[in-house]
């Protein structure tokens, strides 16, 4: 008996741990050869299927797979490519069954965040349509963290992790300046629409005063002068100021701090850097001399020192996706169920995709203290758990060791399609 | 019988093993309390000894003295403040000998770059002259690795471990999704005069073609078409480019690259950072999407992954000060002498304050390729042992256990005294 083959796929931007949820699929399914044929993925993301561009994983050994625990980014490549509404590409939706069918393709994983389990549900209602069954299963992933239904979102735990270390580390930096030299350090975090990795850097506080003594997210309106006022009262004080803003900090009236009028040498506006501007209000209202980071694909990447939490958690629902699609479940999302704070228990759940898709999760009001520079205790205590443990990757020469697959694709079967 | 004192103190921008060399100071002169009594360590550096502002590290532990070791940054606080000759400045010198006198501190440890040396040998100069002998060792640091007579200075090869390792985990991440989005990504670090922590970023390739595809130094002129050429060479046949560059990357007149008539919001020249300028670039002439990080702090503090090779070293040059002193030596710097590539083998050797101060290493020519977009093999072999070795922190609760020493002050002595 021939048995039904499986596509994977990673979407939207990648973590440091997408690549373990990956394992977690490879081996579980190789775990269940008896009823899972080849797992196929796809080389940049749905862009693969859509083009027949199949990577063959079982052309990579054991090990290759099991390294993909401890490698960041898209091992198989990934893409921002959203499907629009079916009504509008039915074109692009007939392909992917068509394809999925040429390959004799039931499983469907597709490991991203809002967008892409909106896709994955899609494709199993298109799929039943078209009288071609296929299981669909979300994977969640996502830095921002803001997938409904999950306690947390793989790759969240780890850039949390990695802006927690980095503003602990560079917080003694600025300490150890500031009496002759810098005055206020600012890091720039991702987070265009939520504040949970600037968050994340309150994390590097013992106790009540320690830094970063003002974190900027996107759900508080920003007032140049409050801040201003919190920057100059903080050094005054304490000598030093340290700063985390997320990338998407915005007026009340919605335009990001980043897009406030700055020019560059073309004349374009703004070079991109909310951390740039304010530490430019800073200078120009305050005159404390200041240095500023932006840690962009840094923080996401940093599989160095990723959370062995986010790691675990990471590779559960990639396992949990294919024993989902054996158990007979469809068009459902495995999640993170949080048990308890401390210790910090878990177990898999799962969301129903109709229901993940395009849902966006923010922090909640009682995470951020009253005037809006910090969070409370109760966000402490949701996030502290979420950078527990270090899970390091094998060393060579100094440098952490990264698998590169062979990535060999499948022969393709039907004619090309071009993407619009 | 009473024994003298010693002073130390840190200089100019901390690193992520400074604290180490502290720490080899220290303990090597409580195994030696026969002849030296009490270590003193000025707050913020030398501005603790023109304020007499001594901190007393005996009151600390021998704990957290150890934890030194993996302890980020200055610990005693550091300052950016150059005492000019002693023609002009003969009053702070007469003061610095005074508060030494008023505490008996015979033995001065300065922890600094070239600038720190040049002084180190000034006081032995102004002490023999004022009839107050005092031994002065210098004790290398700089994460710019351009101090002379060393193999590397103390700093460096953390740094140099922090930016190989980030480039290769960036360029994961926009290899993985340059098919549909970024194409380009650039990395900024520090090095205003010298390319050596852009050139480390190299280490990051495995082989021939591997990324980062361009490194940018100060020590090659920037020419605007070059670049622009070289990005979309390497975009059209790999498909992205990944830049590491230099903060000091000059044109040939030399400007800095980041200096290019960017205005802020203000209307002040450009907020700095040569990464955002250069991804200008590209986007007005390429239209490449792009990515860029400012490494900043980060770089220099992340003693999470300090190179093992790096703390021994900067350990060694502050134990070797100590026995220096003690062996009737000084004004001169202990330094690291390459013994063998591979295996890197190495020992201390010493070098006179009086010809390391103000002189400044480059890289050599042929560190860089011919187009000077590289660096090359002999590069590498120098650079590679320099990142070798992991020697990660305690962790508590997922974040590194950082030491927060007591800092307790010794009464003062004298009248104060007003820093210029």
């Amino acid at each position: 008996m021939v048995k039904p083959n499986a596509f994977y796929a990673q979407s939207g931007g990648v973590t440091a741990v997408i690549n373990a949820s990956a394992c977690g699929v490879i081996e579980t399914a190789r775990k269940n050869k008896n009823r899972i044929g080849k797992v196929f993925a796809g080389r940049f993301g749905i862009l693969g299927a859509l083009k027949e561009e199949l990577i063959d994983t079982s052309k990579e050994s054991r090990q290759a797979i099991a390294s993909l625990r401890s490698t960041p980014s898209g091992a198989f490549g990934s893409c921002r490519y959203k499907l629009r509404s079916i009504e509008e590409n039915a074109r692009e939706y007939h392909r992917l069954i068509e394809v999925f069918r040429a390959h004799d393709i039931r499983y469907f994983f597709y490991n991203g965040g809002g967008d892409s389990q909106d896709t994955a549900h899609k494709i199993s209602q298109i799929g039943a349509a078209l009288d071609y069954p296929i299981t669909c299963i979300g994977i969640p992933k996502t830095v921002d963290n803001d997938l409904p239904f999950t306690d947390t979102s793989p790759g969240f735990g780890s850039v949390a992790k990695y802006v927690a270390i980095s503003t602990r580390e560079a917080a003694l930096d600025v300490a150890s300046m500031c009496e002759s030299s810098t005055k206020v350090f600012i890091l720039e975090v991702m987070g265009r629409h939520a504040g949970w990795i600037a968050a994340a850097g309150a994390l590097a506080q013992e106790k009540r005063g320690d830094p970063p003594h003002i974190v900027l997210v996107p759900e508080v309106p920003f007032s140049k002068a409050a801040f201003l006022g919190k920057v100059r009262k903080t050094v005054k004080s304490t000598g030093y100021c340290v700063i985390v803003v997320s990338e998407g900090a915005r007026y009340s009236d919605g335009r990001f701090v980043a897009d406030s009028g700055s020019k560059d040498a073309f004349g374009h506006t703004q070079l991109g850097g909310v951390a740039p501007t304010i530490a430019a209000m800073i200078k120009d209202k305050l005159g404390y001399k200041y240095h500023w980071a932006v840690a962009d694909y840094l923080q996401r990447s940093a599989r160095h020192v990723a959370s062995a939490t986010d790691v675990r958690q990471a590779y559960a629902v990639g396992a949990a996706a294919v024993e989902f699609a054996l158990a007979g479940k469809n068009s459902v999302m495995p999640t993170i169920v949080r048990l308890s704070d401390q210790p910090y228990r878990w177990k898999i759940g799962e969301a129903k995709l109709a229901k993940v898709a395009n849902v966006e999760r923010k922090m909640p009001r009682n995470f951020i203290t009253k005037d809006g520079f910090g969070i409370t205790a109760r966000a402490k205590r949701y996030l502290a758990p979420l950078i527990e443990g270090e899970d390091y990757p094998a060393y060579k020469n100094g440098l952490p060791v990264y698998v590169k697959l062979r990535n060999q694709l499948v022969r393709p079967k039907l004619a090309p399609f071009k993407v619009d």
